[in-house]
This record gives structure tokens, C-alpha cells and sequence, in this order.
């Protein structure tokens, strides 16, 4: 990961500037390694190609809420945010979820064939790591964060594709929580997790928040799926009820599901009380997140 | 990865201790985590079932060569072979070579389903960052090499499986040596650099050595692809003949494949030549790669 070392640290970012920031992170890591041609077109396809860059924005807001300065956390933020792109091209596959849209486009494999996208989350993967292992600050624990949340994300992918749920589980709602926190909360907060470590603060620190905000983001989705349409979301719309797939609303209705978001987004706010002004954006982030429509 | 803390370094190891060593370090991996017991299940399927170890043995006697204790690179050697055995599992799925059987039994896909079987390759990526992460010695210069190679085998994938050669390289021979050298000799090579690294060495000196027997490595591969049966290969036999693959049989015919083979095993116990009878292994290794039947 090359950052101009003449930059100046910049630390009062507003959101416009961090997804800048973001945005040429992620193209300096792919355009800034010797890669065949076919593989590096595909490769920016899959990372490039929009997204609410949700995973590396919380990095660098963890990290300037623990006191760190927000561009030492670039490359652990790209590095969160290739594992989520490396999971979504994998996730889209036949063999998967089967989606054909994602993020208003055809998905990797309906672009450059199922061969290319399997290699291309792959390589994904790879970049993740490498990305990780260029922090200026605790490459280790930099990648071995990240690398946690991307073995829970795994696993909460087998669950939800083949089940295999822990002997005695049996609860409907608390098999779809433990999806849920797998899937899509770990990494989430893995992302608060570096965030925190690049800092200099507790790597523990941002953990309820990040847990919080991790398990409140997918109740959000699945809400979504049920009351958006595929025009508005960018990916295909109503396809958990099309599948019958367990979730929020089919188990707890969208009342409760709303109200579950509620509690959550105040246990994340919660969280960070031992926290000063530094912290305002997760505060403001959560909240965002709580009423996103999208 | 745990290490018994208390083992006495063992450096005169032959052959079988060193496989006996790399087999309970992998079944340590992956015993180790806690993981989901389905993907757990599926993961010792595709780790823990046979298979040569040549990277990781060429690791430990990588490491021994240059000096250092052949336990220190433990974790280095199993996060080769974790890179090696995802890559496996991804390359058999009906997506990319189609290959039912792998080491004498059914694929992991054939045995657990194509959306395991990508989640298991998945998995596997992250545990070879993971055991990388916790070599003794170096670990971040470890995972970066160990990344670095992982992504060249990506990259000679793409090649192989779909083409996109660079603008100019017409010349088939320059192709198959380029998929080669990508596919397969650079995570050999990333195999001995990781040795090197745990051992205190430079971490280029094995380079020629390994790029010389990966690429032996793959040619005896063809060459025994159309001279012996499936049953006596353990995986699909005259597959490459079958397909109309590129090979450097059907370039260069048999004799002047064997001709090239030897060129390299000289190549290779030739770059061996400053170090002293600690890598008399290594020699003995490039020769037995090298008259290999199976």
C-alpha cells in the first residue's frame, strides 16, 4: 500500500473525504501490484465497483476515536474491506446465494465467468492479508484481526448455506442471531477491532460497538429485502421471502425487528461512553445506520 | 498453532519425521480453532488427506540448510501447505478442472457440496495466514512471502484456466512456461524462501533452487499425467491429453521433457553450491522430485 508520505494527517474528516480516501486506498492496492491483465480488470471490477464502503469508513473512525491518527489506518481499512469484497464475489456465485446484481451491476461471475470470479475472491483474499501486513502500526495484529473476522465470516456462511448449527441449538431466532453475528457482525467488528489497534488503544475497546452495529447492519438488511424494491437496493429485493430463507422480520415481524434495531443502536452508543467528542462519528454512524433505507 | 514448548529441536530428521511433524501440525491447525463442526469436518477432509507435503518439508529443510532449528519453521510449513490445499480444493469444483478424484479419494466438493467446498478453500487461505502469523521468527516477512506466492498461483490459474497472456507472448512454450512458473513454481519457491526466513537467512538465497524445482515439479507432473494410470496416480490420469491441454509433453514430446527435467534438477543442486552438507536434503530432494513416478 503506498500513502504519499507527504500528505498531511488530515483528521477531521467529513464522510465525503473518508470514501475518497477509501476509494483511492482500494485502487492503489490493486493498480500498485504486477498482476495479468485479465485478473487485475476483473479484480478492480469486484472491489471497484461502488459500495458503502460501511467496513474500512468504521476502521478509520475507530481509530481516530481512540485517539490515532486516520491515515495510518488506510491499509488495515482496505484490508477489511477486500475481505468483504473477496466474500461478496464468492457469496454471488451459482454455487451460493446465486445472484446475478450487485451494487446496481452484473456480479463478477456474470461478467468474467465462474472460473475468474472464484480466482478473483481468491486473490481478494490475498490482497486482504498483504494489505493488512503494510500497516505502519502492529502489521501482525493488524492481519491476525482481520484474518479472525474473515474465518467467523466463513462460518457463518456455512451456517446459513448448509446449516450444521451446534448440537442443541435449536431456537430459530437464535440460530438466525448466530448467522447473523458470524456472517456479517465479526467482520464488522474486526473493523472496529484494527481501527482500535492502529490507534492505540485497547484492541477490546470498540468491540461491543462494533458487535452492536455488526448484528444491528443485517436486522437492517433484512428489513430491507422485505420492504425495498431491486431498483432501489442495487441488489435483488425480496429474495429472503422468495427463498424462505429465516429472518428478523419472518421470525420476530417488522415491528419487533424495528425494535431490535432500537435496542441495539443504543447498546452501541452505550458502549462508547468512556469515549470523548473523538468518537461522535460512531455515534452518528450508528445511528445512520439504524434508519438507512438502503 | 501450539508447539509444544518443551519438544527438544530434533534437526537430523529424516523423511518420515519431518511428514509425521507437518501431519500433527496440520491436524493442530485446525483442531486447534473453534470452528462451526461441519466446516471443521470438511476442512480436515481437504487438509488432512494425504498428499506428498513437499512444500512444507522443502520448508523444514529449507530452514535447516541455512542454519536454523527445523521446529522454528513449523508454522511456516504448514501455512504453505494450507495455501497449497486450498488452492486444491478450488481447482477441482466442477467451475474450474472438474476433477472428482484427488489423492485416491472423491473431491471435497463430490463429498460435502460445491458451496462447502468454497468455503473450505476459503478457510483454508485464512489459516495459512493464520499459522504464518504465528511463526516464531519474522511471522509478518513469513505471511508476506507465504501471500506472495499465493498470489502468483492465483495468477497462474487465471492463465491457465482462461488465458490473458501479456500483449506479445505468443510463443506456446513461453505460455506453458509462464503458467508453470506461476501455477506451480512460485509457491515451491515461496515453500524454501519461508525456510530461509525462519532459518536467519537471506530470504532470496533458495530462490533459484526453488523456482528451478517448481518447475521440474510440474513438468514431471505432465509427464506423468500421460504415461501413468489413474489408479497408480491417485487422481485423474490423461486428463491433460483428454482436454487438449497445453504440455510440455505435447511441446517438447517426452524426451525433450525429460531432457528439460534434467536441465533443472542440475540447476537446482547447482544454486545449492555455497551452502555446506546442511543442504545435502535439499540436494537429495531435487533428484528424487526429479526420477519421481508418482
Amino acid at each position: 500500500m503506498a500513502i504519499d508520505p507527504d500528505s498531511t494527517p488530515r483528521d477531521n474528516l467529513d464522510d465525503a473525504d473518508l470514501l475518497e480516501l477509501v476509494e483511492k486506498g482500494l485502487a492503489e492496492l490493486v493498480d500498485g501490484i504486477d498482476l495479468a491483465p485479465l485478473l487485475h480488470e476483473a479484480t478492480r471490477y469486484a472491489l471497484l465497483g461502488g459500495g458503502k464502503r460501511l467496513r474500512p469508513v468504521l476502521t478509520l473512525r475507530a481509530c481516530h476515536a481512540v485517539g490515532g491518527a486516520i491515515n495510518d489506518a488506510l491499509p488495515a481499512a482496505v484490508a477489511v474491506e477486500c475481505v468483504h469484497a473477496f466474500s461478496l464475489v464468492h457469496d454471488d456465485l451459482p454455487a451460493m446465494d446465486d445472484d446475478d446484481l450487485r451494487r446496481g451491476r452484473p456480479t463478477t461471475h456474470k461478467v468474467y465467468g465462474e472460473d475468474v470470479a472464484i480466482l478473483v475472491g481468491d486473490l481478494l483474499q490475498c490482497l486482504a492479508t498483504e494489505s493488512a501486513l503494510a500497516s505502519p502500526v502492529e502489521p501482525g495484529a493488524v492481519a491476525a484481526a482481520v484474518m479472525e473476522g474473515c474465518r467467523r465470516m466463513i462460518e457463518g456462511q456455512v451456517h446459513d448455506t448448509v446449516g450444521g448449527f451446534p448440537t442443541g441449538m435449536e431456537n430459530e431466532l437464535d440460530r438466525l442471531a448466530l448467522v447473523h453475528r458470524l456472517k456479517t457482525a465479526a467482520l464488522i467488528r474486526a473493523s472496529c477491532r484494527v481501527g482500535a489497534i492502529v490507534g492505540g488503544g485497547d484492541p477490546e475497546e470498540l468491540d461491543r460497538y462494533g458487535a452492536a452495529i455488526g448484528l444491528m447492519f443485517q436486522i437492517v438488511d433484512d428489513i430491507l429485502d422485505e420492504t425495498q424494491s431491486t431498483e432501489h437496493l442495487g441488489k435483488t429485493g425480496g429474495k429472503d421471502l422468495a427463498t424462505g430463507k429465516r429472518t428478523y422480520p419472518s421470525l420476530l415481524g417488522l415491528d419487533g425487528s424495528r425494535q431490535e434495531v432500537s435496542r441495539l443502536e443504543s447498546e452501541a452508543i452505550g458502549s462508547l461512553e468512556g469515549l470523548g467528542s473523538s468518537a461522535d462519528p460512531l455515534r452518528s454512524l450508528a445511528h445512520k445506520l439504524a434508519v438507512r433505507t438502503r
